[in-house]
């Protein structure tokens, strides 16, 4: 039994932005050498989060939209009183959540056929971490 | 310490579909033998979630016409480019969550009074599965 | 490799409460003695959630007047024909998520810079608990 701790490192170059670090995990997993068990892979941003959905950007787009809408970009977020700008993003982490667990089964991640791993940014072009642990045999 | 995998296949007879599962998970648990531990439930398809809440049928049609409101049905979706017509199940699964950890004391699931396992289905009427990984002594 | 468990019991003042139970989760983790691993928290009733997030008062004011618009209070839904008055705080739960795995790292919780956990309360005023289990080494 051991643990794997990793910690990837990401600035994307729009605003927000949706990027697919599905080969970034199997690529920790493989270094770990861990056969079964299960990786968390955890947003340690609040103003970004992480899912497991389908690679279709039409679907990216889609779910970009409609988090606009039920957390939307707006002045007047009494966060903002502290200088801020980004309350919106914070709300957007909410709703998408900001992390994941996924299986780990003979090496492999074990995720369905269209199942794959996002990094959510809602607030980028900045240096933000995400944490990688596999736990497993 | 060990792991137990096991996989639920489910077939909803309605196109959306609140199914309670805690029967499921239980059993799969007492197979595994697992005193003290922990049991990762996760939906493998990326239109159908797992979330945990009261199993009362008001609160059941309470969920999903708050869902409906939230992530609506809408032919408009940029996803259905692709020719799927189903880009309001894969905001429904992210609205929901599609997995839940459950812990595990002195051999059975340990959850609250009225909490219960429910798989949610937004596109269904065909097969699909569900990841069941425990850990534990 | 050891699991440790707790349960925190809260009563909140109010009927809707956002606490910062962070102090708690590392206190426990102390006990536990874990360097390496991970742990669950979990709110065990219906109406409560957990999430992790900024400390910030103007910020926990916006994710409750965001939480009450997108979930709102209403006398109609279903689930008060069985006599409950809550049907908002379910959904509530369901959009705030009920539950966090916080990586360990060195002894420590191994959060980013800003990221706090927090026990979100949407029918409070009576004993809720929180089940914490931490695995490692």
């Amino acid at each position: 039994m051991q643990f794997h701790t990793e910690y990837l490192t990401l600035r994307t170059k729009k605003h927000r932005e949706y990027v697919n670090i599905t080969l970034q995990v199997e690529e920790i997993l493989r270094k770990s050498g861990i056969q079964e068990g299960m990786i968390l892979v955890s947003a340690m941003h609040i103003t970004a989060g992480i899912y497991i959905n389908d690679w279709e950007n039409g679907l990216i787009k889609d779910i970009d939209t409609w988090l606009e809408k039920l957390a939307p970009e707006n002045p007047d977020y009494h966060h903002h009183n502290t200088g801020e700008d980004n309350g919106d993003a914070h709300l957007k982490r909410i709703l998408i959540n900001h992390q994941v667990t996924v299986p780990i089964t003979d090496g492999k991640l074990d995720l369905g056929p269209w199942e794959q791993i996002f990094y959510a940014e809602f607030d980028g072009q900045r240096k933000k971490r995400v944490i990688l642990k596999a736990l497993g045999f």
